[in-house]
């Protein structure tokens, strides 16, 4: 398999954790995002919306969207289970990996950005300030549908599911713009279980290959 | 089984249109959005998270997040199947679910435009241009998607899927504010092909019971 996938960028991070979690070995194969290599012919043909991350199978086949891709995965190579096995629990997974992914992380994508700065002329701070706005305010939600669920150490029990595969490359995008983390002991608390273990230190930014830090 | 939403709401619509496609009954209960309704006590024990919709099933477990209310409602009631059977194919139908509902619709949200007028000073035809931009943007990478698919009346196949219930809603919504549809052919066949159901007629806004049109 191959990861088309840029080191900084979240939705990579995602699958990066998953393959890593299942002990999948891929090749990483980097898009250079703010060099705008996703826009180009090359990068078409593997992704028709000139997204990352794509997961290119074996066979041939190009999948796009991160928790369509670890969907896939868990399917694929069912163990360790990234879903819980009774359908309520299914549901609630999704919808905590959903809050991060439809809530979140939409709203301070690279080119979410860049449109407030240069069409709306948005100041670097107010920038700054919408971009924690909306993780806090995320987190608050995510914070808060913890606290309804049965204690455990990770989001959703004491194993990583899909929901931290979401969860840990937003508090990471969360940290380069300094966001405030206090008052959230559940989220936290997850996402320092995550990063006890190897398969989330792997993935993350800092060790991969296109690394420019 | 009961289903807190909001008639203008497209996720909302999204999971309507999935019970009508199921033809399984549900009792429908307004959450007045503009009003405040979703961010209010009564809601809070809904919602931990304040967002609509919230599917309630007759056990009384609360199910946020559309997609996840969706997949939850497929595995429970598989027929009509809103996945296909092979995993290629689901990864595939979730991919252009999550094209409409983390690319376009998040951008769009009601709570995203008033911050931008409210917080950002971001003048009205600055904001209708921002909102047209990421459906625009996002439509043409769904158009792209499909071009690269197997022909078919719907977005995926000859039959409506997870990624027609949340295309329909999207449209609804570019609408609203005059988004362009031209040069989309595959996307607006789509679209054509789920208003021809009397599923997607009965769920659409104009005929839920807290339309106020």
């Amino acid at each position: 398999m191959k990861l088309h996938n840029y080191f900084r960028s979240s939705a990579s991070f995602r699958v990066r954790i998953a393959l890593e979690l299942k002990g999948l070995p891929y090749e990483y194969v980097a898009v250079h995002l703010p060099k705008g290599e996703h826009k180009q012919e090359q990068y078409a043909a593997v992704s028709a919306s000139g997204l990352v991350p794509t997961l290119e199978t074996d066979d041939g086949a190009l999948l796009g969207q991160s928790m369509a891709i670890i969907e896939y995965l868990d399917e694929q190579h069912p163990q360790p289970a990234l879903l819980p096995g009774d359908a309520i629990g299914r549901a609630q997974v999704r919808a905590l990996a959903q809050l991060v992914a439809c809530e979140i992380h939409p709203l301070n994508n690279l080119r979410v950005l860049k449109y407030l700065v240069r069409d709306l002329k948005v100041e670097e701070e107010a920038k700054n300030a919408w971009y924690r706005h909306w993780v806090r305010v995320g987190l608050e939600a995510y914070e808060r549908e913890l606290q309804r669920l049965p204690q455990g150490n990770f989001s959703f029990g004491n194993a990583p599911t899909l929901a931290d595969c979401c969860l840990v490359p937003q508090i990471f995008n969360g940290r380069r713009f300094d966001c405030d983390f206090t008052g959230l002991p559940r989220t936290m608390m997850a996402f320092e279980a995550c990063m006890q273990l190897a398969a989330f230190q792997k993935a993350q930014p800092s060790n991969c290959p296109d690394n420019e830090a």
